[in-house]
Formats: C-alpha cells, sequence, structure tokens
C-alpha cells in the first residue's frame, strides 16, 4: 500500500517540532479530513535556514511534510517556492489516490508560511 | 481544539505494536480518508490479556485507539465488547466533529479483532 520511503518518513520523521523565533509561519487545515498542519521558516540571507513541521494528520501527511522539509530546507527561497506537491509525492515514489488530499497539506502550509513571511517584513 | 487527554494519547501513544501470537487480528479502512487500522488481540481465560494497535491514521485515530485499549485490556470479553464508540469520545473528553469519522477506526477494529477470534475458535 505505501512506498519504503513514506513508511520511513512516517515512522522516522524528518524537522518535526517549532520555531519558536520563525521568520514565518503559516498554518493550514484540510477540508476534508480536518487535519491541520503549521509549517515555521527560518530564514536567512535568503536561504532557508531552518523549517519545522507540526501537525495533527494522519501518515501520509507526516510523510509527505517530512521529505518537504528535507526538500526546501538548505535552498534559496526562490528554489523552495517551486516545490510542488508533485514533485514530493515523486521524491516518495508515491502515494494511493485515497491520500493525495493529505499530501497537499505541505505543499499548502510551506506557501503559507512565506506569505506570511513577506507580510511580516 | 484538542483537549489535554486527545493531546497526551496522541503524543504518548499506549498499547503501539502487533502482537505475532494474537488470538484475534482485527483491519479497518476509513472510507472517508483511506487510512487503515490494525489491532491485535492475546485472550485468556475469557479475559483481554494484551491489546496492541497500529495504525497511518491521524491524531485523533491514535488517541482514539490509545485510550480505547487502555479501556478493554483486562477486562472479561463481554466487557470489551460493550465499549462504544461514545463512551471512548468521552473518555477523551470530546473530540471535534470533523474527527469523529476517524475514532469510529478504535471501536470498528476491536470488533473485527473479536470477529477474526471467533471465526478461528
Ligand atoms: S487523513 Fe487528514 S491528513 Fe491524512
Amino acid at each position: 500500500l505505501y512506498s519504503d520511503k513514506v513508511m520511513d518518513h512516517f515512522a522516522n520523521p524528518r524537522n518535526v517540532g517549532e520555531i519558536p523565533d520563525a521568520d514565518g509561519v503559516g498554518e493550514v487545515g484540510n477540508a476534508k479530513c480536518g487535519d491541520i498542519m503549521k509549517m515555521y521558516l527560518k530564514i536567512e540571507d535568503g536561504m532557508i535556514k531552518d523549517v519545522k513541521f507540526k501537525t495533527f494528520g494522519c501518515g501520509a501527511a507526516i510523510a509527505t511534510s517530512s521529505i518537504a522539509t528535507e526538500m526546501i530546507k538548505g535552498k534559496p527561497i526562490e528554489e523552495a517556492l517551486k516545490l510542488t506537491n508533485k514533485a514530493v509525492i515523486e521524491a516518495l515514489d508515491g502515494l494511493p489516490p485515497a491520500k493525495i488530499h493529505c499530501s497537499v497539506l505541505a505543499e499548502q502550509a510551506i506557501k503559507a508560511a512565506f506569505a506570511d513571511y513577506y507580510t511580516k517584513k
């Protein structure tokens, strides 16, 4: 049902937690399942210095957020903004169709955190 | 949004895992979100000697299963069979309406595990 990469990121999620002095915080909710995802960004010199997430969502939400944070950490903002949900799912070697609605939380929360960052600036 | 009890059972779920020589195993899926719950029962002299669960589901599914396993562990079968989803939610001091569909997984998986136990006997 789930790929080895999904199970790995579900069992050992990367970058879980909060950043107290985050430069941008994004919180999004999933209309389909009622779950919440919160994303914290620390930005320095146009680069994602640190990123952490917290969620009450399912394994698919955890796995996609975990790999998404890995994909943007240490990258320039412009590159991180280009991250798509499709790229995240491909990096996980796929997800069952019923779980695609969970995976969008990661991309949306990252975009919301950037929006918060630019609003504050 | 979530009660202290929900957050406690989400952060420190009880009875997570598998029972290799289980007397009954129940697996149920959630039509709404595509999640899966697996419940293992060890039964001795008509009592629930041990119970463990595994899920890919969200925090609400984890918290309800965690407290539900605590509520039936060490109890006689007849008592465990009477456990309702309503009692589980009350024991958690409530759940948001959007998460009620996640909580039914625990009750259904326990019933499925008992059905498996009686089929095998
Ligand atoms: S079911 Fe809610 S995030 Fe997956």
